[in-house]
Formats: structure tokens, C-alpha cells, sequence
């Protein structure tokens, strides 16, 4: 929890620059989040609205979800003749690491756009940074009415529990997260771990929102109950070679990539359904799964820099983004040879898609509390 | 609002480590701070507490207020047998630039602290970043009990209307703020500047405190009316001398010297009656001065690097830790200039306090809402 946080700044490796995988994740999952807002509008009266963006990282995407509940009340607002909501209440979140500087320096032009393009006065919209973990209470109870997270919650609060004490770390030898040939030990630590978190999660949210509040879900997932199968850990599968290979130059210390397992959780429907269901306080309105292109899908202007770069190397600065500061720290890799890495892992990625067309598996689920 | 930040980080001209001044005038207030609880407590029910501290800037000053201020609450509690206040709702103010980064990281130690000092569940108070302007709405109608802000009503929302334009530009010729030698206009552009932004203040806090709600505020202001006293300006008439000695050797444009004016005002305790009274909600309750060493006063450690600085050096990294963000975007100033700079600085700092025992004067006042 300490050291888990997207690249931070504007730079070419920054998470700001190279969240194009979470914004298509963001896009497929607006008609869930668009109906989930005006069913709950139906159903109550909201006075000030609480919302909350859970692992709101650092970025273009930070605000452009919030922008787009907004949009979904305000036209409401319009087709009803009346306003539903007279302000709103907005809470940023993420880590205590989460680069926050960055957000809270695009405000005053997202606060001029609200009064533009919405009409909305600085009175009527407050927003706000509230760093923390979301597995533990972040909200005073009852004080919110929608809680929007997407791509933060397949990230565990920590390595799974027995994975990280040194008598069990060789069990995953030569692997970042649940492969093939990972023993069941470590395939049933890491299923553990998700269900505490996941079911504090579920808790938490559940005394923060109001009854009728609702809680729309993305994050990353897989199609099958086995979880090696390859929608659900072969980006993991790949980086471990791309380090295995630098392992073998002496360049990283082997017994570290021996040591290392990713705070990772990729689950499927079935685990998800049984913690809501344990819990008790919320009902499932939409479950869906959707297949996501590794490096986001299409690219819409080839003449940016971005665009011109091939799909490996977006795959490799996609991922480098958001696992840098991990490899950092346990590792200890200098900054040249984490060029090199992502250079190799490119090239590996590059040669598996070739040959393969593994996508991510991307679970969207719009939640109710129940009255 | 957009350039004005204390230094960022935690190096040796940051902010945060050179705001002894400001330490000593939170400490100075702290009596009428504790008081201000204590009496809105014996008047109030207060399930959740909201309180708010406006400019809580970046380094060991921001989160040591609200641990006093929790720590009389609590005290409170244990005098009174009963909770007065069940949930803190802590809201950390400052601009959009300021480095909300470097608090953000220092909350989960605070948050271990408030556990075990207090015994104060991490579902019992929520810590939250509120980056704006308080020269404007930052909270919801009626959510806060107390509202604490200390050295920043000294900072302007802009350089006084008209001050800024190309042809009134040198009317304040040679100098950073009001001196001896600026013209009545000159005088009267400040005064105008702190009656609108202080008036604007004051009416957007009281939107949002409670009828019964405190607010401590302590900031730099002048022991006479005459807006040309010493302990109201001097500090600036010093730094225009240094960047004098520099432009005379081509080092620094004299011509952008002409053009600055510091956004900053030292008011006298009629101007600030004045204003409070006119707004009408708020009851003064004490309006009080203190005299504040330009050093922040004695050094508890000469054995710290800080502490073996001359009283004239401690004085200046004091003043660069928060007019550098200024001057840099004022005058372009390249690194080693400003190095130069503030040695010079210091030396005449240190030249006049040989001579004269020249103070801050820093004003403390506890206002009421009234019901």
C-alpha cells in the first residue's frame, strides 16, 4: 500500500500519459454507469449528491469519469424539468502516493468548464482529495450516494498473505502472479487474499452509502473459474520472462523474481457473486464481462506520438506505467535497465500476439444498497 | 492563485523546512484556539465535527493544528465523562499548487498516532485535501463547526486592481509592497484589494459554518494605522533593496522590479473590525497582537543544521521558502541568481537588525456565527 501508485507526472512513462487500456475500460463501461445514475435519481430524492471515483489515479481519466456522472444528472435534470441535484459533493481517491498534485492542478480549468458547459457556479460543486486505502472506511457513514471505481480493485492490499514470509516465497519460483505450473498453495493464497479484501471493500462502501445509493464496478477479471487460464495472468506470464531473461545477463538478482509476487487479483464472476452475496447489503443489477485489446483498442490519432508507436511497445509503456514503482522497490532496478526491461517485454509481447489474440478480461457490475 | 505556493519537498530551501515563523505564531495562538473549542463544545451538540484548516500549506505545521485542535476535543471528552463529538470530518485547504503530496504521504503515520494516542478508530475521523482559493466558496452550506487559518489572510487573492496594468505599473517604483515613498494610490489600491478579498472571505465562511461556529484566524497585520510602520512592510523594503544591488549589475531587470507588486496585506485591527462587521454574522469574540521575532524567535537545537544559521540567514530561507514561487515567476530569475539573491538578503537583514529590533505583528481573532 506504500508503494503501489501509477507513474506520477506528465512524462513519456507517466501513468498520465499511458492510460489509453483504462480509458477504453472507462468508455465500455459508461451505459452501466449512465443507467445505474438514473435509476438511482428515479428512486430518490438527493439533495447534495456524495460521490465517489475509488482509485481515482493521476491523469486524464482522473476527471473525466465524474465529468461524465455529472452530464448523466444534469441531463436528467433537463428531461424532468426539475433539478434532482442541487450540488454535488465529489471525492477523489486513491493511495496516499497517488500523485494528487497533478489532479488538484487541472481543477480550475475542469471548475471552468462545469460553468461553461453546464452552468454550474463553484458554490454548487465541491471537490475534494480523500487519500487512503479503500479497503477500511475513507466516508463518514451515509454521506455518499454513488461510488464509481474502474481498473483499481484487481490490485490486492498487499502481497498475498503467506506468499510474502520467507519460508513460502520460493513457491512461485520463476513467476509474478498465478501461473501454469504455481502450485495450489499459491493459487489458494492469492483466491484468500481477494476475498478479504473484496469483502472489506463490500463493508466498508456498505456504511458509506445511503440505502438506495449505488456502486458501479470495473476492474479486471477472467471468463473461466480457472485461474491460470490465460485471459487472466499472461501479461504477468510475460514480464516474468522479459525479467527471467535480464536474471540470466546478472543484470536482476534471479532470487528476487523468485521472491516477488504481484498484489494482483484477477477473479471471475462466481468469487465476485459470493463475497456481495456473503455480505448481504447490496443487490447485483449488472454483472458483464468484456474483452478489452491489450493496448486499448484503436488508436484514433496516428499522428501523435503515441499513435505512432507500434502495439508492443503501447503494451509495454501501458504496463510500465502502472507496475514501475513496484519493480522499483523490490527490485532495485536502475533506471536504464528498467528501459531495457520494457524494451524486451515489448519485443516478447510483440511476438505472443503474433501468434495469439489474448485480450483482457474486464468485469463491469452496477450494485444497489439495499433499504 | 496560480503561482503562489510555498517551496515544495523536504530540501533545504523548502517550505517545510523552514517555517519556523509560522510554528511560533500557531503556537502563540494556541491558547485562543483552545479556548474557541472549548466554548462552541459547552454550546453544541456536534455528532460530526467538520473542521477546516484554510492555507494548511505543505510540512510539519499542516497536520499540527488538528492534532491540537482533536486533542482539546478529546480532552473535552474525558473532562465531560461523555463524547462531545463522536467523528472528525478534517478538511486540509490550501491553492491548487500547493504540494497536497507531501501531507497526503504523512497521513498514515498521523492516522497510527491518533490511534494510539488517542485511541481514535480510523472510522472516527476522515482526513481530506480541499485545494481552491478561500477567497470563495470550498464547502458545502452549513458543514463545518470550526474553521482555523494561520499566516495566509495575509496573502491577497491578486496584486491590487490597478496596481497590475501596464500604465499604473510604476507608480510603486523600486519597491515590492507599500513604503514610505509610494504614493497615496498606491496605498489606497492595498487597502481596497484587502477590503474586497477579506469581505469575500468572510461572507463565504459563513455560508458554510454552522449557526455557534468558531473560527480562529491569525495572520500578519501592523501595530498602527499608518499602513507605512515598520513592522508591516520592512521585510519587503529589505528584499527591494537586495534586488536593487542586483539589478543595478544587469543581473536582474530593474524595469520588472518597477512592475511587482507582492499580493500581500498587513492590516491594522480597525480594518479588519470593519469588514467583519459590515459581513454581519459573526460575533468577534478577542482580536489580539503579538510581536513575532523575524527569526520565529529562539532556537531550541543549535545542534540542527538550522539551528547553527545566523539569525539573519534563518530569516532569509524563511522568506524564500515562500516568496521564491513569486519572484521566479515574476522575474525569471535563473537558480544562482536567487542563491545570490538571498544572501544578499540576508545581509542587510542582518545590517538593520543590528541597529533596530524591528518585529512581525501577527493579529489572532476567535469569531462567533451567529444563530
Amino acid at each position: 500500500m506504500q508503494v503501489l501508485h501509477m507513474n506520477k507526472g506528465n512524462g513519456d512513462t507517466s501513468y498520465a500519459k499511458n492510460s489509453t487500456v483504462q480509458s477504453k475500460i472507462i468508455s465500455v463501461g459508461k451505459p452501466i454507469m449512465k443507467e445505474a445514475v438514473l435509476e438511482m435519481l428515479c428512486n430518490n430524492v438527493i439533495e447534495s449528491m456524495g460521490i465517489a471515483d475509488l482509485g481515482c489515479s493521476s491523469g486524464p481519466n482522473s476527471l473525466s469519469v465524474i465529468s461524465e456522472i455529472m452530464d448523466t444528472v444534469e441531463a436528467a435534470n433537463r428531461l424532468l424539468g426539475r433539478r434532482m441535484v442541487s450540488e454535488y459533493r465529489v471525492f477523489l481517491n486513491d493511495l496516499y502516493s497517488n500523485d494528487f498534485n497533478n489532479i488538484f492542478m487541472s481543477l480550475p480549468a475542469f471548475y471552468d468548464r462545469l460553468k461553461e458547459e453546464k452552468g454550474l457556479e463553484c458554490e454548487s460543486c465541491f471537490i475534494l482529495g480523500a487519500p487512503g486505502s479503500f479497503y477500511g472506511r475513507l466516508f463518514p457513514t451515509n454521506s455518499l450516494h454513488f461510488v464509481h471505481s474502474s481498473s483499481s480493485l484487481h490490485w490486492l492490499s498487499q502481497v498475498p498473505a503467506g506468499l510474502e514470509s520467507n519460508d513460502l516465497k520460493r513457491l512461485n519460483k520463476g513467476k509474478l502472479y498465478i501461473s501454469k505450473s504455481s502450485p495450489q498453495s499459491v493459487v489458494d493464497a492469492y483466491l484468500l487474499q481477494f476475498r478479504n479484501d473484496f469483502s472489506l471493500f463490500i463493508k466498508s462502501r456498505s456504511r458509506e452509502l445511503v440505502a438506495g445509493g449505488r456502486m458501479v464496478l470495473s476492474f479486471m477479471g477472467r471468463s473461466s473459474t480457472d485461474p491460470t487460464t490465460e485471459n487472466s495472468c499472461y501479461q504477468w506470464e510475460l514480464l516474468a520472462q522479459a525479467i527471467m531473461s535480464l536474471a540470466r545477463e546478472g543484470r536482476i538478482e534471479e532470487e528476487k523474481l523468485d521472491s516477488f509476487n504481484a498484489p494482483y487479483y484477477a477473479p471471475c464472476t462466481e468469487e465476485i457473486k459470493d463475497e456481495i452475496q456473503k455480505e448481504g447489503s447490496f443487490t447485483i443489477g449488472r454483472l458483464e464481462a468484456f474483452e478489452i485489446d491489450w493496448d486499448g483498442g484503436a488508436v484514433t490519432d496516428i499522428h501523435t506520438p503515441h499513435g505512432k508507436l507500434s502495439v508492443r511497445r503501447r503494451v509495454a509503456k501501458a504496463i510500465r506505467a502502472v507496475v514501475e514503482s513496484m519493480l522499483e522497490t523490490h527490485f532495485g532496478i536502475e533506471p536504464d535497465v528498467m528501459d531495457d526491461l520494457f524494451i524486451r517485454y515489448g519485443d516478447i509481447v510483440g511476438t505472443h500476439l503474433s501468434k495469439s489474440r489474448t485480450k483482457y478480461i474486464n468485469l463491469v457490475m452496477a450494485l444497489t444498497k439495499k433499504w
